[in-house]
């Protein structure tokens, strides 16, 4: 079954906001079978809107659109959508009472015309009640094609998506079964690895498809396929990744998402009652920020130090000036010491330690802009690692945040 | 003059990526004067990428695409653009050393067959060379329309645009100017800003635009418009918020960005000469993170502490075990006395602290999930506030992290 999202909203056409929203939905209706053959993001203007509906049909039996439907004046969605349907606005006293008690309940300022105006909603509409704001998602139908509209902030349309949408979906369409299973490697490009995988790639079945997905050091490859038998779709693919696994055994991490190597990381360190410090530098508190992202992080994050100037360094974690006047901030010694003195410090089983510059000036240290000492320190040893990550500030700050993980992922294995 | 823009990869249909190119490239585009008035998402299909180049014909002059030119068997574009555009492939001498050199130079495995069919190229394209990889962008006219291709990976395609693309549409075309002005505002919902700004926004001339933002506690508003004389445009902004101002002068912490906040506080600590130190529990390192990804954070940011297990609270920051037992860890006590503490540890004038509890389950704490205590200390005095941030893990991380920057603001300012 096919779907295609229309996100309205000028912020997306002129670079202001990531369209989150859309990926939201893409993967919430791909979870159910629903595929996603285009997402289109237009102006808050009415003829773009009613071009956008036009032109889906009926190539698309689905229609998702979000935005556009707030208080404020440059909302236009609810007023375009009556137009399209030859619809009119009418008040829906339940609404109505909604809006008024999320006033009274959650609001610090009183309710105003605008707020109430909300309840005005097209007759034609099934009206999708917004349990976290006063905007309602709608639900039409014309010509056997289904056009569902929903709030633009991305909270509020979520919770409407799982509490109402999927259901009702669910229910009226028969659908097949979407499956993807991703696996996340490191440490080598994605033309080695497609060189090295080119035989169970070739023999791969002709509508199970391969994707390589390259970012900052990492290569993720989605294996996807479709069909009516859930187990069986699985079963094949799962058997396919049976066969790859041992091809890329040594740059493997594990299946999905983005927080992958952090949630690796958690377990190995929960199952084997083991704790762990952070000293930062250059990375400013992002590898502490990301491992407890996770629930449950306080099992066995010890805590972390965000040593940023020189000095603190000096005050804080003992690193003597002696030493850095030595060796200069950035160096091997500086991060190994760094590691064992945060370890000390938290009397944690491991310490890790960043320091580096990430620019655009050389700061305290000689070392080149990009330059990143990365050090662990276990009972039994402390090492480290020089990297140079280019010239660019995030992208500096966004591989050494990496790459740390990526060695205390390679210490706990 | 009116663009659109293409972004090819199954990635985005199925929701695995956020379309982050499409940001860089409506805000690259906007700038030089160039609208972007339609964004579409398809999938790496060759019917999909002909049937999106067709519809664009003849309604934008300009149509950019990004994804698909990897060296991998997924990527299809350049195939389908010599369909197209009904042109062959032929081996560029100059991009074939080229990426010869980046394989000499930067990686670790050896060139592959895979990776030299990169030089093969259309014919009658203009290539535009990748500086930072192997895959090339394309630049084909044909009735009147530009289509310029270009890889999918951001640092790639963005460095391409920078390097040739804009420089190539800068003298390619005559274009007007676009300016967008965007407020940060704070603490005050939208339609409650809409109401108190009404008469201003009713009298805004009809070809300037206003857009209210909301997220996460913030509201911005966007004020644009286009012209042919820029400064005239400029001006006639500029005034038009020269009357806004006073109306929310409350609530206004500045112009434009994401890192507004924290480039205000920076600017703020350094001109006033101040220093900062965090102690941080529930947002786990994230203030430290978000500060420290400003160039020039050295300068004021001391460091901070990342307190996450109880006793780390204890043995770090010297918060003892009775006053966390009498008054819970999530508490106005334990959060004054961090702030209190991290100031005096770090030596610095003003100390922030945050405790409380993201969830999923309680922790070590009776406060109920989204329970947040911050508190701030300078050399004058202690204060806190507590906060009830609902029950979504990252949703509270991120709005306490967003409060402390405002709270850090406020005692600035």
């Amino acid at each position: 079954m096919r779907a295609e999202l229309i996100t309205i909203g000028d912020e997306i056409l002129i670079g202001q906001i990531v369209n989150t929203n859309a990926v939201f939905l893409a993967k919430a209706l791909n979870k159910i079978g629903i595929e996603i053959t285009k997402i289109t993001s237009i102006s808050d203007n009415k003829e773009a809107i009613i071009n956008a509906l036009e032109s889906s049909y009926p190539r698309s039996k689905l229609v998702v659109l979000t935005g556009g439907l707030g208080p404020t004046k440059d909302d236009i969605t609810k007023h375009t959508l009556c137009a399209y349907f030859n619809d009119i606005l009418v008040e829906n006293k339940e609404i109505l009472f909604h809006i008024e008690e999320i006033f009274k309940k959650y609001v610090t300022t009183p309710i105003n015309d605008q707020n109430r105006k909300q309840a005005l909603l097209p007759s034609k509409a099934k009206i999708l009640k917004n349990e976290y704001g006063t905007a309602s998602g709608m639900w039409f139908e014309k010509n056997d094609q289904v056009i569902i509209a929903l709030p633009g902030v991305p909270f509020e349309m979520k919770a409407l998506v799982n509490d109402s949408v999927l259901p009702s979906l669910k229910s009226r369409y028969i659908r097949p079964f979407i499956y993807h299973k991703t696996v996340l490697t490191y440490g080598l490009g994605e033309s080695a690895i497609a060189e090295r995988i080119v035989e169970w790639e070739n023999n791969l079945p002709k509508d199970i498809k391969l994707a390589y997905l390259p970012s900052l050091g990492r290569v993720r490859l989605r294996i996807s396929g479709k069909g009516d038998d859930e187990l069986l779709l699985e079963k094949q693919i799962d058997s396919l990744i049976g066969g790859l696994l041992p091809l890329i055994k040594d740059i493997f991490v594990g299946y999905e998402d983005d927080s992958m190597f952090e949630e690796k990381i958690q377990s190995e360190f929960l199952s084997r009652n083991l704790s762990l410090a952070i000293a930062e530098s250059c990375t400013g508190g992002e590898i502490a920020s990301r491992l407890t992202k996770i629930p449950g992080a306080s099992g066995y994050f010890k805590g972390g130090l965000v040593v940023y100037q020189t000095n603190t360094k000096s005050n804080i974690l003992d690193i003597s000036e002696t030493l850095i006047e030595k060796h200069s901030v950035v160096s091997k010694a500086v991060a190994e010491l760094m590691a064992l003195n945060v370890r000390k410090k938290f009397n944690s089983s491991i310490g890790i330690s960043t320091t580096g510059n990430a620019g655009p000036s050389k700061g305290d240290s000689d070392a080149e802009v990009g330059t990143v000492w990365i050090a662990i320190a276990t009972n039994e040893r402390v090492y480290s690692e020089k990297f140079l990550f280019g010239k660019h500030r995030d992208r500096i700050i966004g591989k050494a945040v990496n790459k740390a993980l990526e060695l205390l992922f390679k210490q706990l294995i």
